[in-house]
């Protein structure tokens, strides 16, 4: 049975739980962003580390593999002076039929505080906050094509750093859509923060027009997607979340939906250009480009320490 | 070639080993419950840790594979201050055709403190406690079919907290008695603790008759082993342990040494269930007895990690 | 582009990267052997512990697996209180097709101090030291046929341990010299730590007469090699390394070049015999040998915890 309220928030309206974007009022998001700024210099110290969750033990618990993604939480957790818990799910006995609620039942008696969750299955992070002890914060670090609000919330947090201001931005977000828990989460985050316009651009395979619904300009013509855009926010193509014959091949994608010089310079000339990790040069965007004056890619993935460093920090001091 | 003198205590009767509860006299097994008392206050505070094993290295070497008590004993070395090291058996030297000795030879080398050892051999923690450095304590963390002592010190510190005394209980453990290393390290520990009598329930397959041997009474009809008992044991059915056709079906074993609601009826109105995880809801457990008001599943795993907290911070004060 | 300049010192002549012993002034090695020295008392304290990287992040990167190498830099570097990061290689956006130098900036970006690089590609430590951000320090833990400094720094110690001076010594290295790194780096060490003179033994197919041009006397003939030899340094037959019938085989090897007791006899009497590790008993050595009293196989696993924890720290009090 799911509560009414929306189950990150406690009755205080403090975030308690980061499952999803949608339903996070903007206050709450300007928040994370703002204890962000403060943990910029944590990490730019000649000693990288503050005790606010010492003595804590933080859990990874990644039944999706993603070395990158967990990593990231783990340097945050552990700038945070938590202890961290790196278990192999694939490995444990959640592979040998143990129930996923049996399995965190468990953690959760060992005096677990925090659980970091990547699933496969949309929704996952959710069930297992729902069951979980009350003592135990939940961070969905990506479940299926849902959401991945940490991923959002850095790159909100990149686009206020260069752009100050959402009111005004054209944020093209451009690629494989439908499947992108990514696209999904900066939308919703886009649209809480008040962007003026925010693009979905692709082929009508990856971009369905129904995205309309989410307040979202649909474009399947790259150079009507990235034209005067502000931001732009490019895609990992997830071959291994396609089936069947959606594409023609990697080489038409990127003829049609590559970011190259030529298409960037339909942008405004001050635009930024983004794209989650890992890149694969000369299929979503060109090596110019990712390299170039305008990419923001290597300062998303510092601003990301410092984001997840604020979000674990702020559940830790909400109480549910 | 092995002393007479017990390998686990030095000449002062002091506990410098863990390996097996055979043999431990009963004031060392109550003096590892009594601290395992003042760690779990530990594992309720804001700042879960305690400085005892500040700067101490504890290896978890499992050279067969399990997540999560890996994880148990991680948590526990983390709670005390120590550095904890994982290594992964199956793809390190060992696996290239290193001998175990060698292998351990080298970590001693390194200035290691603890070895938690799982390992299929039983008696392979035995033949690392004769051979390692002078300085290193061996914690045995399941060996084979022959003991797993720490999981029986934390079923004991769950009876002792539920039932207080151990002299009038009956305790049924059931299941798959003779491959189970918890069993008979449970029937060692109830035994030496005084309990009034420790019975072994399940088919003549997994029970042998010999069992008496160890001063256990012997069922193979479910209902006679539950009977008025205080506490019961459930094992896991572990497929991968048996060998061709000891079992007709899980579904058949269910039908009649399965615990149910009915069976439970049985036994003393305020008995306890327990069992060392993970659980096969629908094999050896009803989930309505899993779940129900007479389970401590989930409290056993609670009190594991205060447990393992006192073995390793009782070891590592001891000298050898 | 290469830079003219050595790329391991800085203007100053002070290390900043570790990935070769080429090239090395024989001051920054015995200031390593010095400073190791210092940390040889840390590690046989109470609590092995101290500060000098607390809140720096270092990066085990093993792009080759090595459980073992892996493990004497995690635990050297958790003495120095860093915070260790084990980045399972093989399974990351590494592995997905990212190129190297993109997960190298990725992780530069999430502010880390220092990469320990093992890689089975030569020179690939060196391509990351090229364009990491300034601020961080790279560690060669071995790469390819070229370098493994770490393994020649503790060799070293070893030697000066023992033998105090190295004037008027002579060290035999046995066995396949060509495919090791470890051959190739204690022959840069003792070269320029002025052994008197450097052996290379064992068949044509494994020391090639070109060694000649570093220096280094070329034996086919065991007995002539070892003889009158005050350090012996077997090499591990590396099968993995050897492509088609380069050797008959390994009990062909043993009876040739294998060290036994008679063999050791022909060398000075107070020899000392080493080994990277992991041995084969049997294969390159005799288990009388390798357990005898002139061997100090297991003091050099010791002593290369005291040299790597030399390396980091010096690393990271040194700046770009």
């Amino acid at each position: 049975m799911l509560s009414r309220r929306n189950p990150q928030l406690n009755k205080h309206g403090e975030l308690i739980h980061l499952l999803s974007i949608e339903g996070l009022p903007k206050a709450v998001l300007l928040q994370i962003l703002d204890t962000a700024s403060t943990f910029m210099s944590v990490n730019e110290r000649e000693v990288k580390k503050v005790p606010l969750l010492r003595g804590k033990s933080v859990f990874n618990l990644f039944f999706e593999n993603s070395t990158r993604t967990r990593t990231t939480f783990e340097i945050a957790a552990t700038r945070l002076s938590a202890d961290v818990m790196n278990l192999d799910i694939s490995r444990s006995s959640a592979a040998k039929g143990e129930s996923l609620l049996d399995t965190i039942a468990n953690l959760s008696a060992m005096h677990a505080d925090m659980f970091v969750v990547r699933h496969s299955e949309s929704g996952a992070p959710y069930l297992i906050a729902r069951h979980c002890a009350p003592h135990v914060h939940v961070v969905n670090a990506g479940d299926g094509r849902h959401a991945h609000p940490t991923q959002a919330l850095l790159d909100m947090y990149t686009i206020r750093h260069y752009k100050k201001d959402f009111s005004n931005l054209r944020v093209a977000i451009v690629g494989d859509i439908v499947h992108s828990r990514v696209a999904r989460s900066d939308i919703h985050a886009l649209t809480t923060l008040g962007a003026a316009e925010v693009r979905a651009v692709g082929p009508k395979t990856l971009v369905p027009g129904d995205l309309r619904s989410m307040g979202v300009r649909v474009c399947h013509d790259m150079a009507e997607g990235v034209r005067d855009a502000d931001v732009i926010i490019m895609l990992r193509l997830q071959n291994e979340r396609m089936s069947g014959a959606m594409l023609p091949s990697a080489g038409e994608f990127f003829k049609h939906y590559g970011l190259t010089e030529e298409k960037l310079a339909l942008a405004h000339p001050e635009a930024i250009v983004m794209h989650p990790g890992p890149i694969t040069r000369g299929v979503e965007i060109d090596s110019s480009v990712a390299d170039g004056r305008q990419s923001v890619i290597l300062p998303q993935v510092t601003f990301g320490i410092a984001v997840r460093m604020a979000v674990m920090s702020t559940l830790a001091g909400n109480e549910a």
